[in-house]
């Protein structure tokens, strides 16, 4: 428990349930205030806490596949509680299961998850991946989060858990000319040195700022449903992770994340419709 | 109920459950063996029972904005049962409600799912799609899906319950020559000339043969998670259906969707993650 994250997203089970290898259980975190941004708490930083409640629910299949959480009211930092639910336990090499998890906060419902678990270490080893690897600039030209306005770091302090390096092509907006693109990469690394594993990529996949800032429409743009996939277990060292949008409509965006592991591999994949922010240029 | 669709999308309250404008409740669905396709149950067409469920459930948020589905067991025909709950229920123009539902068969769960819905006429008319809309052979140029062979006709009776029209680029497969793009498109419509609207999109989304045919895996690949976005009420007519893959590994792989309408609006989107299947030429 040396690392930031994992003090932060660690739950303990409250007894409460009828046990962890079938039927329900339930769950205490604390929500830290080290992983709001712009005043709210980290759509990821939240999925990686109902993916630790997963976990523990979910014995010999400790990995993430499938993460589905619909946001119902914002969270706030504190005590929570993670209920959760066995749908389907498969067994033998390679199963799967299938869990559901409800977080409240003082009774207040604040997201509904659906999941699949396994052990990705005993998935099949084939690759056929079309996709490719973002291409960045070099770590240090690219533009860390830590050179943001003073007044946005103080509501933010996840820029201090994150070493977050964006890709100048699209890091424009923070100096009023987005490219108007709606895509945004860089590099992600946990600043405390933490490596990345299933868990931290519920995390990576919601780290960006969000797309529509590259689009003009600087704001908060609160996630109203983010469905992980995470698809190999990552290398040690940094994550690549780009995200963007193609259809902004009614109000509604939604926003597709890839994270690429340092050796190449594609290692998760997000889709989230989120809310556009009001204002714009 | 003079369309197909319709009629075997239907549900009935059975009085359970405390009501419907919140709380819980429930419906019993009959699941028609007319929307088979290689020996099982469309997905599409199960979403859109769920679907139908949640309207019902929903009053006066009649569409789904997003609908994330978890298939945890094959759904045979016959009669279902799809419980429902109303997780949050926003009030005013615009505004959202989140609801979970589950399917079950004699008691066995086959579908968990989370929505979002809402009322699609009444959410901002902003668009700034920067998709493009998929380029398409004429309708006579491409090829019926009633041109498969009998023995899967045999088993696939959803074939005569849409009029699927394949672009011959990602047809090959069907003549064993996969393009080995990991894509296919084509235009859709009802067989008995029903128009779509926000339902039966969550049908066209999942109506396409998997990607993987054109990767040269044919068999089925079995939708683990499926989550859609509609995005806006279709205009009638012909709808284009575009799906492609860009990551299979682990023996699992996603399929993103789009479909847009005849007035050339995207109106849905969709990702799901798949088994792939074990054969491969």
């Amino acid at each position: 428990m040396g690392y930031e994250f994992d003090r932060d997203t660690a739950v303990t089970s409250t007894g409460a349930g009828t046990g962890t290898a079938t039927g329900t259980g339930e769950y205490a975190a604390s929500l830290a205030p080290g992983w709001m941004i712009g005043g709210g708490i980290n759509g990821g930083y939240l999925l990686a806490v109902v993916g630790a409640a997963l976990r523990a629910a979910s014995p010999g299949k400790p990995d993430p596949v499938v993460v589905s959480a619909h946001y119902l009211s914002a969270s706030v930092p504190g005590p929570a509680t993670v209920s959760t639910r066995v749908l389907r336990d498969g067994a033998g090499p390679g199963s799967l299961a299938s869990l559901a998890a409800e977080v409240t906060q003082d009774g207040v419902p604040r997201i509904s998850a659906l999941a699949t678990y396994a052990d990705l270490g005993r998935l099949p080893d084939d690759v056929r991946t079309t996709a490719t690897e973002p291409v960045l600039p070099a770590v240090e030209d690219c533009v860390p989060s830590s050179l943001a306005p003073e007044d946005f770091r103080r509501t933010s302090p996840l820029l201090d858990r994150l070493d977050l390096r964006l890709d100048p092509a699209h890091a424009g907006w923070a100096v009023g000319e987005p490219s108007g693109a709606g895509e945004i990469q860089g590099w992600l690394a946990m600043a405390d040195g933490r490596e990345p594993d299933p868990l931290s990529l519920l995390l990576a996949l919601d780290s960006l700022p969000p797309v529509t800032f590259d689009l003009g429409m600087p704001g908060w743009a609160p996630t109203l449903e983010l469905t992980a996939h995470v698809r190999a277990r990552p290398a040690p060292g940094w994550l690549k992770v780009r995200h963007a949008t193609r259809n902004l409509a009614g109000g509604l965006f939604e926003e597709d994340c890839e994270v690429w592991d340092s050796a190449g591999r594609l290692v998760a994949q997000s889709r989230q419709l989120a809310k556009a922010p009001r204002s714009r240029t």
